[in-house]
């Protein structure tokens, strides 16, 4: 039999009864013959718990000792859970990220992982135990502990699965898989059987929030089966996520929103070979990301470039253009923190022209402005008054679904 | 200038204004031109905290776990004061066990040090930085975290001292020194300005509580200059704990008392050769540390064995004499756990006859009868009923020190 990787969140280890409650998945694998790797986090709010206290101390920790303090929090899962199997009679062992070691580089609170050294788990695997990884951290090359940012145990889990060659990861959540949209805010959304790593990237970026990001990017480049299924339902099917999706598969995918973005608009740019280079030069050499960008003509000599960046970057971006005004030959910038991004997914969209016009029907007919539009082959974004989001994403949602 | 090694227990860092209480004794040092290494223990109750959520889970914890569990307290208290030195302007590094490393043998959860690398912190000493390191930890040769039992932080501090062959080692502490007894049950206590490894050695085994035994034996054999002081006084002169004192020294340094004992005898053993090295090798095999023996004659033909054990041993010990009461020709095993062991001790009692005297004398004023007596060149113990130990202490402690 094969290797299997399962990750289990915060809210699924978030106390002993919880931690008995995932022993039943890991060990239903384990008597299929399977070999199993189990990635786990911090319980519930362990790591918030730290953060409160270092705030307490300071502002602005120091990046390497908030990587040391941070990573308490894995380290305390997965000793509790080798013992937890254990007491049920299963040999286990757990390894924090230094002991395999998960090699990163040494970008505190964000790094990245490099290697992951697979002795240590293969031996204990063939010894016919279960290994416990510690997700969300790892040890740079002159043995300072690091943590892959927030979300980091995905990455943790499908990064081993890639480096064990695991069938498949699983990763165990508190909703039963991907969805259309958001169930908080739209009812009867539909629960994806499957979606392609291109699809969840794009709804990880907005907001969806289902599987960290990175994880995606993994799983993509190495081809890593995930599973997204529930901690808490024991039949759970799930969403995989893979290369391609059935023939039959919807065109859309999924509609999602953003609130934390501010759109930021340069405006009187001179409209000069070389302008927009120029802007998107120096905030990218200030490693700010920018999404959705849109330019528009304006006057014959001059033109406006309006892009939307992260609320946490808002202040970051206007500082630098604003330095920089006269350089960039702008008049003035402007700014709107009212607006959220509504974007609808799917790798059918590019093959079906129907679609951008459902979306900006749907918007009129409940008499929603829209602030700006962006499309991609995958992709189309359309920024809306804050107020009127949750309308907005129920109109284009029901559009398409209902 | 030298190396000084400060070692913080865990109520002097109990939280963020306790941290930076330290602060200032660190600051202190540093500032007069030393290289400052820093030993803390886990902030408080945290490792309390984190033992009585492995109760939940097991009463059985498998030791390696353990141990990966319980060293997450001093990795969160070094990572949190190194951010405080560095609030306030300090350039300080944090180490875990590990990152050092501090290399222990495998006896999980007592843990005996092997060896500590030292380059990591002469370079960042050289370099001008305080270090921190987290006490009560280490790692065994398989990579796996060991802990050196309770107290062990104390260790921790004087070994490093040893190893950095440091000026001297600090404890600070709660109280601000050794006292010739326990402040909670005596008044007129005297704080000791000296005293020797020997006597700090059985004071701490006699439940003084102030060093641990194994930090004072490494402290005797590397020679380590040990202060033990207050954390919360700010010119603390406190004990220092030395090879040899002074001329003009008490004969009598302190005294102690033991409620945690059992008095175990074994009856009418045969009065062979041979028959009391048998009952001391059985225990010893069976890993039982034997306190204050006393052997009686007795009848001509038979003789009784008497010794103190540990009340968490009791059971165990009472379990392997009784399977062996034929095999060791004894009749009977009797013992009593309703007494307490007051002990008196001081490098001038063997050239002092008059001490025992005096012992005797104190408890023959307070009608207090005793069940048992054992001297040594340093020590003389005597059992007393739990119900008048209190009173013999004072008793005793008066009778030297009024």
């Amino acid at each position: 039999m094969g290797i299997i990787v399962q990750k289990f969140g915060g809210s699924s280890v978030a106390d002993t009864e919880k931690l008995y409650n995932i022993c039943k998945h890991i060990i239903k694998e384990y008597n299929k013959g399977e070999k199993v790797v189990v990635v786990v986090s911090a319980q519930g709010k362990t790591t918030d718990r730290l953060i409160t206290e270092e705030k307490e101390i300071t502002e602005n920790p120091n990046p390497r000792e908030h990587d040391c303090l941070v990573s308490v929090g894995e380290q305390i899962t997965i000793s509790k859970l080798a013992m937890c199997l254990k007491e049920k009679g299963y040999n286990a062992i757990s390894y924090t990220g230094w002991q395999l070691p998960i090699i990163t580089d040494s970008v505190y609170g964000g790094a990245r992982i490099k290697y992951i050294e697979t002795e240590k788990i293969n031996k204990q695997l063939e010894m016919g135990n279960i290994v416990i990884v510690a997700g969300f951290q790892g040890i740079n090359e002159i043995g300072d502990i690091t943590t892959l940012g927030r979300g980091g145990s995905d990455t943790t889990a499908v990064a081993l699965a890639a480096a064990l060659k695991a069938d498949r990861c699983d990763i165990y959540t508190d909703v039963d898989g991907v969805y259309s949209s958001d169930p908080r805010i739209i009812e009867n959304v539909t629960k994806l059987d499957s979606i392609t790593y291109d699809e969840m990237l794009e709804l990880a970026s907005l907001g969806a929030k289902v599987l960290h990001n990175r994880c995606v990017e993994i799983g993509k480049n190495y081809e890593v089966p995930i599973n997204v299924k529930s901690t808490f339902e024991n039949n759970s099917i799930g969403t995989r996520v893979l290369n391609h999706k059935d023939l039959e598969a919807l065109y859309v995918t999924g509609v999602a929103k953003d609130d934390n973005i501010t759109r930021v608009t340069l405006i009187g740019l001179e409209n000069k070979i070389g302008r927009t280079y120029k802007v998107f030069k120096l905030l990218s050499d200030n490693k700010i990301n920018v999404d959705t960008i849109v330019q528009s003509a304006g006057e014959h000599t001059v033109k406006n470039i309006s892009f939307t960046v992260k609320n946490t970057e808002t202040k970051k971006v206007l500082k630098i253009l604003n330095e920089n005004l006269i350089e960039l030959g702008a008049k003035e910038i402007i700014h709107c923190d009212e607006l959220s991004k509504i974007s609808i997914v799917g790798v059918g969209i590019v093959n079906n022209p129907g679609v951008a016009s459902k979306v900006f029907e749907a918007l009129y007919e409940n008499n929603i402005n829209m602030h700006m539009v962006s499309t991609s082959e995958i992709k189309i974004s359309v920024l809306v008054n804050k107020k009127e989001a949750n309308l907005a994403l129920k109109a284009i949602h029901d559009k398409f679904y209902l």
